[in-house]
């Protein structure tokens, strides 16, 4: 299955919006929610670049370089997570094709579908805890970095923010088939409690944004 | 300059986010904003997509044509607007570049300074208001397109929202020295307004996005 599905992201942007806005059910929010994250974490990774090496910002360097450090790792995974969420969501179509005429077959596929819930729900839950970190670095490159780029500091907690309300969607989805209380339970508790300090950043950090900008 | 910048549109993710993540001005924060917005329009045109044809929802398929051919043409202008910002962007850098020794350049060097930063600041003033755009999409893609992509309208809405207010930062960055007083009250109270009924739509198509989802 993983090799039927092409990596986007080494494909031209408009491959990517054709396939999006066609009937084909993947890339999805999920992808979406993924591309926006990292998208966020690149705009952190410019207001470090253009701070970087700079006089004027010469007390913070060490900070910028963890802070460029952090957010290209995080750019580097949410990148990953667009094709995984593509992946997840072609096991859970693979998994709703299994036959389905015998008990037996309708138990190895009940197990079967629960089992890629579950992947399929990870993958935006691991997206919207990635969206909190890239907020938190959004914040400090609103806070330390170059101020002739803190417009771009406000955009990547903008968009930290709206990666992490779709990815809450994307969660809920999967949440709403999976079966283990226990885990619908933890997973969206947790969730919802990064939606809040998401939204705490945001306030925060555009409030220093639009102050810094005058 | 125009030829000097590569068709973003038509290069790989990874070479935008590369880009991006760099310390190149451009691109920067309205270009991202731009491709949020046509993020956005190709989800609702996936929802619409998905809805097209379906026995289902056979009494409102005038209503998904026309959403589509809406949705589309505002994921093409969104996708064209990529480029505009990057393109206005080098226009102004430009003109920092012009020479300052006379009175004379320096005169001529302001009049082409604030032409170039209408023509920067218009550029997400367009954004802005194609996001509002995109927004009421998503209202109706959530209303009458197929349920179970619901949450893909959602996802739309929240994009929509990101695009609308990280517009409203690189409006409010050439606002800030654009010297045309009436210029800047009428461009800035517009944005505010979009932000305001964008808000507003966020709310509505979230309620019913987790309404519909159960």
């Amino acid at each position: 299955m993983k090799e039927d599905i092409p990596m986007y992201i080494d494909q031209p942007i408009r491959h990517f919006m054709d396939k999006l806005a066609s009937k084909s059910p993947e890339p999805g929010g999920g992808s979406v929610a993924a591309l926006t994250g990292a998208l966020g974490a690149g705009l952190v990774s410019m207001v470090g670049s253009l701070t970087l090496g700079k006089e004027k910002y010469k007390d913070v360097q060490p900070q910028i370089e963890q802070l460029l450090k952090e957010s290209e790792k995080l750019r580097s995974e949410m990148q990953d997570l667009i094709q995984k969420d593509t992946e997840a969501y072609g096991a859970l179509s693979g998994v709703y094709k299994m036959p389905k005429n015998t008990d037996e077959e309708k138990a190895a596929r009940t197990a079967k579908m629960q089992e890629a819930l579950k992947i399929a729900c990870q993958v935006p839950f691991e997206i919207g805890l990635k969206s909190l970190e890239i907020a938190k670095l959004a914040q400090r490159a609103a806070d330390i970095g170059n101020i002739g780029a803190v417009s771009d500091a406000g955009v990547a907690v903008l968009l930290a923010q709206a990666c992490a309300q779709s990815a809450a969607l994307n969660v809920k989805i999967n949440v709403n088939s999976i079966k283990d209380e226990a885990y619908n339970k933890a997973t969206w508790t947790r969730m919802q409690d990064v939606l809040k300090q998401v939204a705490a950043l945001e306030k925060t950090v555009m409030e220093t944004t639009y102050k810094k900008m005058g």
